[in-house]
């Protein structure tokens, strides 16, 4: 919590921001109101103002920041360039797993993806976020691609496959197996779902058809 | 619109389950108020109360009735045991597509399924909800599994597939599919998503390693 006198400073901004990330993730975005948001980040209405003429521009700036802090913590590191196409995916999925695993452990809840939850309750209801979410799964979408059309080179996805189409289908799997795991509160399907859409990607070697 | 005078009837009740059904899909549950869905289904509120204690009831209600109709109107037909098993897989995904995209051109959204819009909304805010979602799709889940049992036993599939976790993996991806749609409001990832997932699915043939 941050107590703020007079001037409303850049950590009471970061406060708002982490604070709104957070109760939308538990709960929704409808749920969730700016009086809220400011008593849990000890920041007054004010100072809300001074940073966001909106609760929508908050959830945008909190949108970007957890993409980002995603992006560059996990993602990055699932998408190494050494690891090979496939296990890049089977990595993502892991790491979500994880998150998930841990998130239940601390909260007792498999909370979902914070932009899928967000896609799914607020996409016909606010265009504004649905443009944000859309830019940022298309990005998502893109690391995804860049794996597949690796491994089409590598041979090592079935021929044919389209890594821009195959791409979304990946994310998608992802996004449908977390929505899953929360409507059973058991993030199981994560980890069975990587494992699976990875098992099934995979051209079969010679001689080792069953794989 | 039902006028409704003196006692209330069965057509009241049938149109709060309606009336609710398609506010909720169209918005959200949290945007949707019990005076809303009275106006617009011509009940009074009286009335309401004479069939449901609560939103969550007539939610439940509503939940029960669509899964009824989606099930007999769509999926009876896609599981139909005369199509080959992963033609079944590949008739919901395109069910589903055909539905979203109809929905589009009368709405101009796509508006996203009304189970995982649901899920991803309202799984960690109410335990009943959760739960009747959670069975809604384990029934869902079932009718999956048990097409690529059939494909297993036939060797259509990969060998080693495991039915149950698979069929989780497949309900994910629609689910997955139909939020990407929603979010880019564009239809068109369910039928690209059902296309890879059934190709990945299919065991290579003989003489036709890259189908």
């Amino acid at each position: 919590m941050v107590i703020v006198q007079g001037k409303p400073t850049s950590d009471s901004r970061q406060s708002l921001i982490e604070t709104a990330a957070e109760l939308v993730n538990a709960r929704s975005y409808r749920t969730v109101g700016v009086k809220e948001i400011c008593h849990r980040a000890g920041v007054n209405k004010g100072s809300f103002y001074y940073f966001f003429p909106s609760k929508q521009a908050l959830m945008l700036a909190a949108l970007d920041q957890t993409w980002r802090a995603f992006r560059q913590g996990g993602l990055h590191d699932c998408f190494d360039g050494a690891r090979p196409p496939l296990q890049r995916i089977d990595a993502m999925f892991r790491f979500a797993a994880a998150a998930h695993e841990a998130a239940k452990d601390r909260t007792g809840r498999v909370l979902g993806c914070p932009f899928g939850n967000l896609a799914a309750e607020a996409s016909t209801l606010d265009e504004g976020i649905r443009e944000r979410l859309e830019a940022i799964f298309r990005e998502w979408a893109g690391l995804i691609s860049g794996a597949l059309d690796e491994a089409v080179r590598r041979g090592e996805v079935r021929c044919g496959l389209d890594p821009d189409d195959a791409a979304w289908g990946v994310l998608g799997c992802l996004q449908g197996a977390l929505l899953m795991s929360k409507v059973a509160n058991d993030a199981r399907f994560v980890r069975a779902a990587g494992r699976e859409l990875v098992a099934v990607l995979a051209t079969p070697s010679e001689g080792e058809p069953d794989r």
